[in-house]
C-alpha cells in the first residue's frame, strides 16, 4: 500500500501552504496533496473571472507553488484513524503518517423555494462549474446577487463592470454588517448605487421563481425582481463528512475541533482552513471567520507543529478588505458591536486626511482610518480603513497593533514613516491620529494641567 | 510683558504638531508659535515644487493646523531661562512657562571651493528661497545635485520630469547607502539611469567652478562635469545656536540634548524634531536621523509631557520611503551594516511576489521584502521593500514589528488580511514570507523530525 510521511487532503490555500511549509519546517519531501479538482482556483479571485480577469484560465493557483510535494487528484471518501489509512473514491488505499485535513468549505445553500432551478448559482470553486457560469453570464441582461457580504458585492461589482444589469439583496439592514462599522457598510453602498447596481437591504429573498429557469425573485416584503439569472453567496459550509465520519468532534460553528497547535484530538491528524474550526484571538471563543489569508496562515502553524507543537495559533483576528466601485475598503478585529458583546467599554477615534502630501499631489484621495480602543486597558479592539488602495496594507498595520495588543498611548506615538507619494502628511497621519483622538475622548487619563 | 502658558520656536513639522497636541491632551489654549517664514513648507513636498507640484503655492502647509493657537512671525534670537523669556529680533520679549525648541535645521553646506557662486542652491525651507530656485531652473538646462541621498534624488528626478539633464554626483559608493540595503541602492540607480539621470558614484566634488556662477563641477577624480546651476543635497545641521547660547548641552549629533520625554535639562524647555538630539531604539545612542514623521511624533510626545513627564520615547526606530523614476521604496530599521556594527548575527529572509493576486490582474507588478533578524534573540532588526506604492504602508507594518520586537515565528504566523486588488496572494505575502524563509535558513531551531 502506497504510504507517506505527511498526506494533506484538499490543495487550496491552506494544504498548499502547509505542503509548502512542512518542506520549509521540516526538509520533508515525502508528501501527497489529495485534491478533487484538476486545476486550484484562487479563492479570493473567483468574483474577478467575471469582469477584471475575463477568464477562468487567469484565475489558477499555480502546483507549482507545491515544490516536491506530489499531486493526486481524487476524492478522499472515508478516513481509518486506526489503520492511518485514507480511502480514495477509485478504491485505492493510502497511508500516512501524519494527516492535515484542508477539505475546505462549500456554498452555503439556503432553503429558498426554487433555489435548485437552472439559473441559480453559486461560488463552487471548480473550474468546470465557473466556466459554466461565465457562459452563462455572457448571454444575460439582468442578474440578482442574493448576499450583500464580500463575495456578493464582489461578484456584483464585476457582473456590473462586464454590462449586466445587477440587484443585490441583503437580508441584513446594511452590506458588509457582520464586519464593517456602519459608515463603511454606507460607503460601500452608495459607491455600488452610483455605479448603477441597485441594493435591496433589509430584505430577504421568499422564492426564486421560474417556470424551468430562474426568471424573478419574491422578497419577504412581496416585491418581485425580474432576471435572467440568480447568484447566490451568503457564505460557506465547512466539509466535515470526512472528520466527522472518522468519529473527530465538529466545533459550534461547523468546523473540525482542533486545539491551538492545530491538531484534533487524534494526534496524528490536523485540520486546517476552512474546515478547520477558529476561535478569537480576543477571547478564544468559537467564530465563524473563513477566508484564504486565514487558511494559510493555519497551514503554516499545522505545517510546524506536525512532529511537536512549537507554533501557538494566537487565535483569529478578521482581517478583511475589498474593492468596491473605485472603493477600498478594510477591516481588522472587532467590530462595535462585537466589541460590546464582549462587554468591552468601546473608544473610537478617527482621523481623515488627504493619502498623499501635500494635498495638492496628483491622485491625492481621502483615507480614513476609524480604531476602536478598549477605555480601560486602553488596548486597540479593531480598526477600519477607506478608500484608497493602500488600506490594504494600513489593515495589516492595525492588525500588527491588535495582535501586540498595542495601546492608544503607543499608537499615537508610532513611528510611522511618510512620503509625499505614498502617504499622508505626518502630521495627519491617520493610524497615529486616529488613536490621538480616542485619547482625546478619554483625556481625563492623560490631562495634567 | 506678554507671557504665554507654552511658546514654541519654530512652526515647521514639529513645532505645529506640538501645538495640535499641547490642545489635544491639556486643552491648553494660551500657546504661541513663533516662526521665521510668513509661510511654512511641507519639508518632504520641497523637491515635487520642481516638477510634479510645479509651484511653491502647492507646497504649503496650513497654518489651519494650528486650531486656536496663536502665530507670531519673527525671528527668536535669545532665549533667558532665568527670566524665562525670548526675546525677538524686533526687541520684543515674550515670556513662557513651559517652552518647546523646534528650531529645525539648515541645509549642511560643505566646505568646497565656489560653493559661495551664484547657481548653487540648497533645499532651505523658505518660500522666498525656493521661488527664486524655480525661477533659477527654468532657464537651464544641465543641472549637477551633490549628493545622493533622499533629497537629492527626488530633486534629481524632478528636475528630470520637467526637461532637465540631471548628473547626480554621490560620494559613496551607492545613493542612498546610509539607509537602503545595496540591493535597494542599486534598484534606485537603475531605475534613475533608466529615466535618463547620469548618476556618479564614488566620487566627491572638489570645487565648483566659473567666473560668477556656477559652470562646471570638478570631481576628486578630476572629471570635470558642465552645468547651469548646482543643488546641493548632502543632508542638513540643527539650529542650536538659541539653545546653546542658553547654556543648554548640544549631543554627539549636533542635536539639542533631551531625555526620554523631550525634555532637556531645564525642566521647562522641549526640544524636538531636526534641532534635537535622537537616540536609536535599538541601543539608546544618538543617531543622525532626521525626517518630519519623527519631528512630528517628538512634537506629541513633548506636548504630553508639558506638565508631567508620561510618555517616553522609545527611541528612533528610522522609517524612510521614497518614490524615484516609477519604483518605490521604503526601509525601516537597521540595515545590515548597522546591525552588525551593533553585533547581532543577522539573518536574512527575503520574498518577492505579485503585488496583486492572481498575478494575472491588472497592473500587479513584484513587490519585494527582505527583513533582517537577530539570529539569536529571533527578533526583527530591520526590513525593506520595493517596487510599487503600497510600499509606503508595508513599511509601517515593517516599523510595527520592529517596535514590538517581534521574532521570525510571529511574524511568519502574522494574521495579515489579503485581497486581490490590494496584495500579495495570502500564499506568498511577502512580509509573512521573508520571516518563513530567515526561519527555514536558521531551520535548527525549528526542526524537529
Amino acid at each position: 500500500m502506497e504510504k507517506h510521511e505527511l498526506v494533506i487532503i484538499g490543495g487550496s490555500a491552506g494544504g498548499i501552504q502547509a505542503a509548502i511549509c512542512a518542506q520549509k519546517h521540516h526538509g520533508l519531501k515525502d508528501i501527497l496533496v489529495i485534491r478533487i479538482e484538476e486545476k486550484a482556483m484562487v479563492p479570493c479571485g473567483i468574483p474577478y473571472i467575471y469582469g477584471t480577469l475575463g477568464s477562468v484560465e487567469k484565475n489558477i493557483m499555480p502546483d507549482t507553488l507545491l515544490g516536491e510535494a506530489k499531486l493526486r487528484i481524487g476524492e478522499a471518501v472515508s478516513l481509518d484513524r486506526e489503520k492511518k489509512t485514507v480511502k480514495l473514491k477509485d478504491g485505492d488505499e493510502i497511508g500516512y503518517n501524519k494527516l492535515i485535513l484542508a477539505t475546505g468549505s462549500s456554498p452555503l445553500q439556503p432553503p429558498i423555494p426554487g433555489i435548485d432551478k437552472k439559473g441559480v448559482w453559486f461560488a463552487w470553486k471548480n473550474t468546470d462549474y465557473l466556466e459554466e457560469l461565465a457562459k452563462a453570464i455572457d448571454g444575460v441582461g439582468e442578474i440578482v446577487v442574493i448576499g450583500g457580504g464580500f463575495i456578493g458585492l464582489e461578484f456584483a461589482d464585476e457582473c456590473r463592470k462586464s454590462g449586466h444589469n445587477v440587484t443585490v439583496i441583503e437580508l441584513l439592514e446594511h452590506c458588509l454588517q457582520l464586519v464593517c462599522s456602519t459608515d463603511l457598510c454606507i460607503r460601500a453602498e452608495e459607491t455600488l448605487t452610483e455605479k448603477g447596481i441597485n441594493i435591496i437591504t433589509g430584505n430577504g429573498v421568499k422564492s426564486i421563481n421560474g417556470a424551468e429557469k430562474a426568471e424573478s425573485v419574491t422578497l419577504q416584503s412581496g416585491e418581485q425582481v425580474a432576471c435572467d439569472m440568480v447568484i447566490i453567496g451568503i457564505g460557506v459550509v465547512p466539509n466535515v463528512r470526512l472528520a466527522k465520519d472518522a468519529g473527530l468532534e465538529i466545533g459550534p460553528t461547523g468546523g473540525i475541533k482542533v486545539d491551538e497547535f492545530q491538531r484534533t484530538a487524534d494526534q496524528d491528524i490536523f485540520a486546517v482552513g476552512d474546515c478547520a474550526e477558529k476561535y478569537s484571538f480576543f477571547n478564544g471563543e468559537p467564530v465563524p471567520v473563513r477566508l484564504a489569508s486565514v487558511a494559510t496562515r493555519e497551514g503554516k502553524i499545522a505545517a510546524a507543529n506536525l512532529f511537536q507543537a512549537q507554533w501557538r495559533n494566537i487565535g483569529t483576528v478578521g482581517v478583511f478588505s475589498t474593492v468596491v466601485g473605485d472603493t477600498a475598503l478594510a477591516m481588522a478585529g472587532l467590530t462595535d458591536t462585537n466589541a460590546q458583546k464582549l462587554g468591552y467599554a468601546v473608544v473610537i477615534g478617527e482621523a481623515q486626511a488627504a493619502s498623499k502630501h501635500p494635498g495638492t499631489m496628483p491622485d491625492a484621495h481621502p483615507l480614513r482610518v476609524r480604531l476602536a480602543f478598549d477605555r480601560r486597558s486602553g488596548k486597540i479592539l479593531g480598526g477600519c480603513a477607506c478608500c484608497t488602495q493602500s488600506v490594504g496594507e494600513v489593515v495589516n498595520l492595525i492588525a500588527a497593533a491588535i495582535v501586540n495588543e498595542m495601546t492608544m498611548e503607543q499608537i499615537a506615538m508610532f513611528p510611522m514613516g511618510t512620503h509625499p507619494w505614498l502617504t499622508a502628511s505626518p502630521l495627519v497621519y491617520q493610524f497615529t491620529d486616529a488613536a490621538s483622538n480616542a485619547l482625546h475622548k478619554v483625556k481625563g487619563t492623560v490631562q495634567a494641567v
